[in-house]
């Protein structure tokens, strides 16, 4: 974490060579590095052969010129004689990349760590886990559920033991909001993995599927549905991925990484490393909001870029391959599922959760309908939202749809009538009053054109209509069949 | 969709250059598709790269030649002074691939749209679903679940609007049985994607997994499991997946794709595009049965191709690579599966089922027993049905019969226990009987070899023999330790 | 399976031409393979270009070196005047490879068989299952989930019928643990796939996950989740994976493979057959224990190499990408997330089913309770230690420990209660006392540390913390936005 030492040395590079041909970074490699390398080079070979293939190797940035760190920084150690760090946080990388540094920082992938103080962490640390971790820096111990779990991906707070040691709860970890010993947040390694650094293995999909996978937020699995991902893994090697420009519709065509989506280079726009300047939904919490929405809670930058911004920043990528009516009526057809989600299961789940907890046991998660709830909103729905905002149907209706019809038909709403049951005749009062109100609610939910066919009464019309459009239609293949 | 350009084009360049060496196609670029090109070039250039890198450019089959349209068609307008329209349907393809579409015509990919009328749309319209997704087309409202969902496997019915513009409830859509304006059913672009139309990434696996994947019909993650798909990524780069004549055992030889067996030329065989003529079994209803009888009830040349004969097409691809015997033994083996699951599964579940019905509500899916009989058929059973004839064990087992059983065993038979207690004592006579009745057929079904276990029954002789073979198993193993 | 002609062979050649130039193996093809050649070149063509691409067609090894066999031997038949059997067995692999078949017929890998008497076996054979595959060699009949489920990855006991034919319930086959009918123990095929024997296919991640995959061991999935799969995929053209010598840090470095971590030689170790003596950890019983506790219950000579040694062997793998305190910490993370399970949920779970086993049905998985336990520690309890054995941080939480607790706390606690509530007013006095030392276990369990927040009773010191954490983590964060 030392700024001096390099900065020097790229700008005396810079002048003692001025012509164009000047490579960026110092002539030749340092003697610290050259002392580094000659033991490394046996004791991690792959480690120095990553570093080899490296742009870091071809600009002379050697071990010494990251790891280098400054007497007294708190994870400051000597090694062999020398001042280092183990750890490279963004601020060391900013030293020469500070602009990517700085969008990063923007960015919420920066800010991953704090869901450390949110409501997964109660599960990982209460209801899957307990205080057995112990460490020296975690005395009283932390859940062995966070350490293997949550913090591998959303960031642990990496403390220091003495003499530069890191503590074993919080690393090995390259979680992508990471919180570093010198107050930066994130992990550029979290994606350039490794000591290759390598862009085409950043542009790979699978470098985001390593938190962007499973039952909650599946945008691995719906990717490779998707016919993006079924065009990208049999063109794999047309897709010239280690290219330094990478521009869409210059410089590959056959189909898009997330990268390309979400980061890259167009013809109009610069390559990006804020994930979320061309999203037009945020589809984690309970109902999908606007992504300004929830920048502004977190006090982003983001919180002053309006969707539709977003919106056309993707559309400019969309153009390169799909005509501009194609891609309006996409987002039409995206935008109306996440309004199905949201208006048909979305809020009146909440609203009727937030009726059930006056009679619910106040600890989250001893309750059956705590589970019930979260999985609709958390797994499920996320799962339909997503697959819609990526074209994976699998996703957007067996994974998705099906899924939270199913759980709020047969759990969700049975378990809410059992509870209107059992409390309208508690001998609290305000336990009594409270079931009236949830059941108002409930009948309410269940009278609306969403719900009614739940309870067989779907309208005389629509029955009729659906009737008629079925018949018809075997008519029509009836017919066609002589 | 205009046929005498193309064709007069075609003729011509037929006639006016006879050589051997002559190119199919027109002798050069059409001036309407050099006009497309002049903008398209700049506003979509990865779809005009795709284009390049295929053999329509080869052949100088360009824009004009496929989106070319008559006026008075559904979805012609003038786009810069030409007549075009943004549909290219199988009728289009037809004009130069008569013969593949023919073959596709024939098939139940060409008919995937006829679903809209049946079981799974009640799922997406009604339950999922409701009609807050309005467009010009559709005004009283379609459901977001369906239009993101089904309707991307299957195929819409394409609703065009004025000006040619398409109804964005029913477009984008490539699904397999899209139904057209133009009456074609179908869409070649659901496998050969983009403008591309690569030969190889047709024969790639993921092609097929955009739709056969998933909790129903993960033919996809079966693929990728067995042997065949193990063997298939390990060697991709032998697979010489783009050459023109694709011949198993003379083209590729290291491993099968979805294509290789279902579609793709053998020494005896050629391409075809109708998947259904090398498949013995249909998986997808509550029992398998056999392929003819499926295709019948759609009115399908099918109807007239007995089982037998697809099963020694297939067995042709097999044999390029296992002998005689062993494909023989395969199918025992995977037609025994089919039996078992048929017999001890499908076969009482649909009965109870049927059985169940008068103590049901009407209502579909407002049942508890709706989904937990739904899920055993067509989404466990499947998955076993279709582990097994891929040869992939863990979807035979762990996802496919192991969860059929365990929701036979401890839900399906304890709901209906739970339907025939509650309405033995109903005040309707009717629905006494029905419990009766329902009663008599659980006693039957728990009273049979294939379920007498579960209420303690086995015989005493077979659970001895069981026992026997146990000990006699660890005894042959404890004396080879000593 | 003759031993003789083929140990001639080599020795005539090698004394023939002692040159250090000298090929392994006969001079020339026999003349009896030319003869297989000359009619399977036509009849099997892919299966006889897999033999041109191996190592074997190289050393002139072809079909009847391996295929050939002794009259007498029970699987031998006449074909066209030769002796031969279908069946490879590892015994006549071990006429070249003795030293391979050795280490493998030291691992459990060629034990996996033995479960055909285990529990699994239970679940396959009654409740799955019938008796409805009957064969020759199998007249009373065996289970079809058994045949194409189990077996396929456990391997069958393979049963020859007269003329050399193979039963057709246990063949095709090529389960790792297969036992062959003359004794042998494993099938070299499960990995070395097919008549290429490709070393590049075997070090494949693919080749595990034909087994290693799915709800109760899904070590491919992990895997791709993991780091070290997203780096395979990306660098799969780096991995030099069909170098003969295929040293981790020399011939690659982009990533490991399953072969990489478990069997491939580093600088210090050589290339194993026996996958677990890198393996500190036995993750497969109800709770995790040490590998040499494992392997001594199945007389394995493993049980004389303690886990110790084994995580020095693995250790030696890590140590050429990470360095020596990361290794160590991720064992301290590794090592904590076992002993969370394990005594957590392990433990109890295991004391309370005990507990709860007089008031169930004797047969086992007809009562709901059986179910519940043995997904919670054979499906997501082992989930969680996998992922966390291979840094799958999703794999470990939510496919993992989240599944875990829920179905802990929300199907397990329930059902043990609602048992104690029936069992309590039982007429059967041993029935009450059992019901009582089960209400008491519950209570015990339900009041330590781990789980007493379930019932409400968190310590308010610990409450509080939580409390102050959440605040003084939001404190720093809104500091910051300021």
């Amino acid at each position: 974490m030392k700024t001096s030492f390099l900065h020097a040395a790229i700008l005396i590079a810079a002048f003692a060579s001025p012509t164009l041909a000047q490579v960026f970074g110092p002539k030749e490699l340092s003697e610290q590095s050259k002392q580094c390398i000659a033991c490394h080079k046996e004791h991690s070979p792959a480690l120095y052969q990553q570093w080899g293939q490296s742009k870091h190797f071809r600009g002379n940035i050697g071990c010494f010129e990251c790891h280098t760190a400054n007497v007294g920084e708190p994870d400051a150690y000597t090694h062999y004689g020398q001042t280092i760090a183990i750890l490279v946080t963004p601020k060391d990388c900013a030293r020469c990349h500070s602009h990517e540094v700085e969008e990063f920082s923007a960015s919420r992938h920066s800010k991953a760590a704090r869901i450390l103080g949110s409501l997964d962490n109660v599960l990982a640390e209460v209801v899957e886990g307990n205080h057995g971790m112990k460490s020296a820096a975690h005395p009283q111990g932390v859940s062995a559920s966070a350490v293997n779990g949550c913090w591998q991906c959303h960031g642990a707070e990496v403390k220091v033991l003495p003499e530069g040691k890191i503590d074993p709860t919080t690393w090995p970890n390259s979680g992508i909001g990471r919180i570093n010993p010198d107050g930066s947040e994130g992990s550029c390694m979290a994606c350039h993995a490794r000591h290759s650094f390598s862009a085409a293995q950043a542009r790979y999909p699978d470098t985001c599927g390593k938190c962007h996978l499973g039952p909650d937020h599946p945008q691995k699995e719906i990717y490779e549905e998707s016919k993006h991902g079924a065009n990208f893994f049999a063109n794999v090697n047309h897709m010239n991925l280690d290219n330094a420009k990478w521009i869409v519709g210059e410089d590959y065509f056959n189909a898009p990484t997330c990268a390309t989506c979400h980061m890259s280079a167009t013809r109009k726009q610069p390559v990006t490393h804020d994930v979320g300047m061309r999203i037009s939904w945020n589809n984690r919490p309970e109902l999908s909001i606007r992504p300004e929405v929830a920048d502004a809670k977190m006090g982003l930058p983001g919180g002053k870029v309006p969707w539709q911004t977003r919106r056309a920043n993707m559309t400019d990528v969309c153009i390169n391959c799909h005509d501009a009516q194609w891609v309006g009526n996409f987002y039409i057809q995206y935008d109306s599922l996440i309004e199905l989600y949201n208006t048909k299961f979305g809020q009146p789940g909440k609203d009727l959760y937030a009726l059930a907890k006056p009679l619910l046991s106040p600890v989250q998660f001893s309750n059956q309908l705590d589970w019930t709830w979260y999985e609709i909103w958390h797994h499920e729905g996320r799962r339909a939202r997503h697959g819609a905002s990526m074209m994976a149907p699998d996703y957007t209706h067996w994974h998705g749809m099906y899924e939270v019809s199913k759980k709020f038909y047969s759990e969700y709403i049975p378990e809410l009538g059992a509870l209107v049951d059992k409390f309208r005749i508690d001998q609290d009062p305000t336990k009594v009053k409270a079931a009236e109100a949830l059941k108002l609610k409930l009948d309410e939910v269940l009278g609306t054109e969403n719900h009614k066919w739940f309870v067989g009464k779907m309208d005389p019309e629509e029955a009729a209509r659906r009737q008629k459009a079925i018949d018809e239609f075997k008519e029509r293949y009836e017919k066609k069949k002589e």
